[in-house]
């Protein structure tokens, strides 16, 4: 099954356990495992063989019974599906505890993404730059910036009051795709991709957690 | 079925979308609507209607054939399987901008939660407020905040190089629950339940859009 397939079928739940196999296998490689099974990936990292497998045949056959997948080859070739081998550009709107956190934040910066800019309309945070080295540049620069920086993923780090304004600036100067941090309801452009992201899930799944201990039950 | 069995039976990726469904399930309510069947909850907001029949299924019978669930009811029972019908206590440990921006992030105050404190060692942070009014705190005073405010939720928002630091001493205070931002692997301890939040893969999410985009694909 080719490349082309798999884009179409594959969910973004699967792209989000793609990235999951990913970290296991960068671990894998760091501690110098050439091989590892299905069943070694899932009982190490708590996941589901049946899944990996599942998730893994649509790109093609990685594994060789009796001996399991090579790391080095099946990361490449993760890397390669998630289309991490070439780095995209981005920005952050938003210039806040937010966006300052976010342009020093270790995955953002590195290994398929380079954070080329931050953009605030507060006059006092202008010039500012982040630890990583993001420097703060005024908001009416976005356009400019994102053309000629060929930027492809605009980050929303603003108020809600202010998310949908961000979005559709974004939208206008051609990025096609959105990382919204901000708890708005955003109207959708089509031809721009927007994920958003509600952190208060990992909150929620620790409470349902901590009911069950309160009520005297072990969930692992 | 009861809830003791679902409890033990949910697994994490359930809990997930419980807290989508009720994300979903707010905003019907807050648009007046009294009823909502699984197929129009999979229609509106990009759901699977199968797969939601099934997670609810484990919490009881709460649809009406032909008629659909009562929007109300259910958001209150997500509500309370979730068990943020009750109020907890949280600190976060780490006062950068990652620090400050999490404990004026939306959701991290409200409806459940509650953030008592920020804690950090440098003493220049020492004493600030957050917008929302969260104070930052000696970092030697958390065994202290965490028994007089009956915590259970530890928020780790410090380098990759102080997380295991951090962790122990909250798991030593007796905190329940840690959501650790470090991009680091931690040794766990029994009794204490971790979850490590990765913001990075939902720029690999995006990242994997727009792969498909450039050849020429669309994925929605």
């Amino acid at each position: 099954m080719g490349s082309r397939t798999a884009v179409r079928d594959v969910s973004e739940l699967t792209t989000g356990r793609l990235s999951v196999y990913l970290r296991c296998l960068t671990y894998l490689e760091s501690i110098g495992q050439k091989t590892v099974s299905s069943h070694e990936l899932a009982e190490r990292f708590h996941l589901n063989s049946a899944q990996i497998r599942k998730d893994l045949a649509c790109f093609g056959e990685f594994g060789t019974r009796g001996v399991g997948y090579d790391v080095t080859l099946l990361k490449q070739q993760l890397v390669r599906e998630l289309g991490i081998d070439r780095t995209r550009n981005a920005v952050i709107v938003g210039a806040g505890n937010l966006g300052m956190a976010l342009a020093d934040y270790h995955g953002f910066n590195s290994n398929g993404f380079h954070i080329v800019a931050l953009l605030d309309n507060d006059p006092e945070k202008l010039g500012r730059i982040s630890r990583s080295g993001v420097r703060v540049l005024p908001a009416d620069k976005l356009a400019d910036v994102i053309r000629e920086q060929q930027v492809a993923i605009g980050i929303i780090a603003v108020t809600p009051e202010s998310a949908q304004t961000v979005h559709d600036a974004l939208a206008d100067a051609g990025v096609a795709a959105v990382l919204n941090f901000a708890p708005a309801q955003l109207r959708l452009r089509s031809g721009v991709k927007v994920k958003s992201v509600d952190l208060r899930i990992n909150l929620e799944s620790l409470s349902f957690y901590l009911k069950g201990v309160k009520e005297g039950f072990t969930t692992e």
